[in-house]
C-alpha cells in the first residue's frame, strides 16, 4: 500500500537510521491508553455512533485492504454495512506496544502507532483469530480530549530480512 | 447477570450518553498496571494464599457463572477446588484497554475495567485459549496499597447492535 | 533452568513472602514501555542490526532452550542464522504485565519481567502461536537512553501448586 510510506510514523520507517523515539510523559501515556480504552469498547459493543464521535468530523480511515472511509457520514455507512458481520461473535481488539510521538512544533498532535489482535469469541466460548495489523493512527486534541484524525490499517505481512 | 448492570463502570454503561472518562495520572495509571501485574502472577503461579493476599478481607469475586465467593475463606477454598484444572497447563491471564476511574468524592477507591484473555499452555507448548471476559474491579487503597473488593467476571457475548 | 532462579526478580521470587513491588513514576512506566513497543519493532521487522543496537555492548541473552549469547557479535549471528524461520511469516511480540524494579541504590539499572506471547501471521492471514514465555530483563541507562543488559527468556511450564 503506497500511502502507508508517506503516512507511517517517522520512528518505524525503515531505512535510513530510525531511532529510539523520546520517551512521552506519564501523564500523556495514560491519557492515549485511556482514550484507545474507551474508543475500543464502543467499536466491540458495536456502538457505531459512539466509535464515530471517537473521531474529527474529517476523520479518516485508511483500511488494511487499501478502501478509505472519509468524514462520519462514511464511516457510519461502512460499519453498519458490517455489523451482520458480528451478529453471533463477540469482538475484542487487543492493543500491544503503543509507540506515541508529539509532533515537532505541535505537540496537540501525535503519531501514535500500535499492533492489533482481534479476537472473536462465539457463543459457544470458541476464540479465532483475525490477522494480526498494524495501525498509523495521528490523535489531535479538541475542546481538551483526543480524537482520532487518521487511521491507517496494515495487515501484517511477512518482511524479507535486510541481506 | 442481573448483578452486571448495577455494578459495572459507568463509562462502559450502555444507555444514556456515555463518556470518554477523565484520564487518570501516568502515576495511579502506573500504580494499578503494577498492582494487576503482580496480583496475576500470583493466580498464574498458582499462590493461592498470595493470590488471596491481594483481596480486602471481605473482597468478593462474581465469576462469569455467576457463582459468587465473598471473603478470603471462601475465595481460598474455591481456589483449592480449581487447583486439578491447572495440573498439566501453565495459565496466564493478559489483560487488554484497562480503564480507571476514581470515585468522586472517594479517590482511595477506584472502578477498574479491562479486557481479559486466558491462554493455557500444555506441556508440548501448544497454547489454547478460553472465552474473552471483560472484568469489572473496585479496588480501595488500605495503608498505602491498593487491593481488590470487588471483581466482576462478565464472558463477552455477542451484542445486538442498535437498530 | 538453574540460572533462572538467581536472576530473576526479587518480587516474583517464590518461597519466603514476596511482596507487592513499590509502584514506579508514570513517567518511568511510559519510557519503559516506549523501549520495548521500540524494542519489539525492530525485532518484528527483522532488523537484526537494530535490535542489536538496544542492547549494551556486553548485552546478553539466555533463551528458553539454556542457549546463551554474548556480546553483539553473537547475538547478530544468531538473529541471522534464525532468520530463514520466518520468510514467509509476519512475527509479532506481545507483552503483558509489564514489572518494573528500580535497583536499591543503583536507580540508573532496571530489573523488569513480564509475559511474552508471540504470534505467527502466515501469507494467508492465519495466526498461530508460540508457547507463552516469561523474560526476566535488566534496562540499564546510558547517555540518557535505556538499553537492554541481559534477558533470561524461560517458557511457561506448569507448576506444581503448594500443597
Amino acid at each position: 500500500m503506497e500511502q502507508a510510506v508517506g503516512r507511517q510514523s517517522t520512528a518505524v520507517a525503515a531505512g535510513g537510521a530510525p531511532a529510539l523515539p523520546a520517551p512521552v510523559s506519564g501523564d500523556l501515556y495514560a491519557e492515549v491508553m485511556t482514550f484507545y480504552a474507551w474508543q475500543m469498547r464502543r467499536v466491540d459493543a458495536l456502538d457505531i455512533e459512539g466509535f464515530a464521535d471517537t473521531f474529527t468530523d474529517d476523520g479518516e480511515v485508511v483500511h488494511a485492504d487499501g478502501h478509505r472511509q472519509h468524514g462520519k457520514a462514511e464511516m457510519l455507512a461502512g460499519m453498519r454495512a458490517a455489523l451482520p458481520r458480528y451478529r453471533d461473535i463477540a469482538v475484542r481488539h487487543w492493543f500491544g506496544h503503543v509507540l506515541i510521538e508529539p509532533c515537532e512544533g505541535d505537540p496537540g498532535t501525535l503519531r501514535v502507532s500500535y499492533y492489533s489482535l482481534v479476537t472473536l469469541t462465539d457463543r459457544e466460548g470458541k476464540v479465532t483469530f483475525q490477522p494480526t495489523f498494524t495501525v498509523d493512527d495521528v490523535l489531535v486534541r479538541r475542546g481538551g480530549r483526543l480524537l482520532t484524525r487518521s487511521r491507517l490499517i496494515r495487515r501484517d505481512t511477512p518482511v524479507e530480512p535486510a541481506a
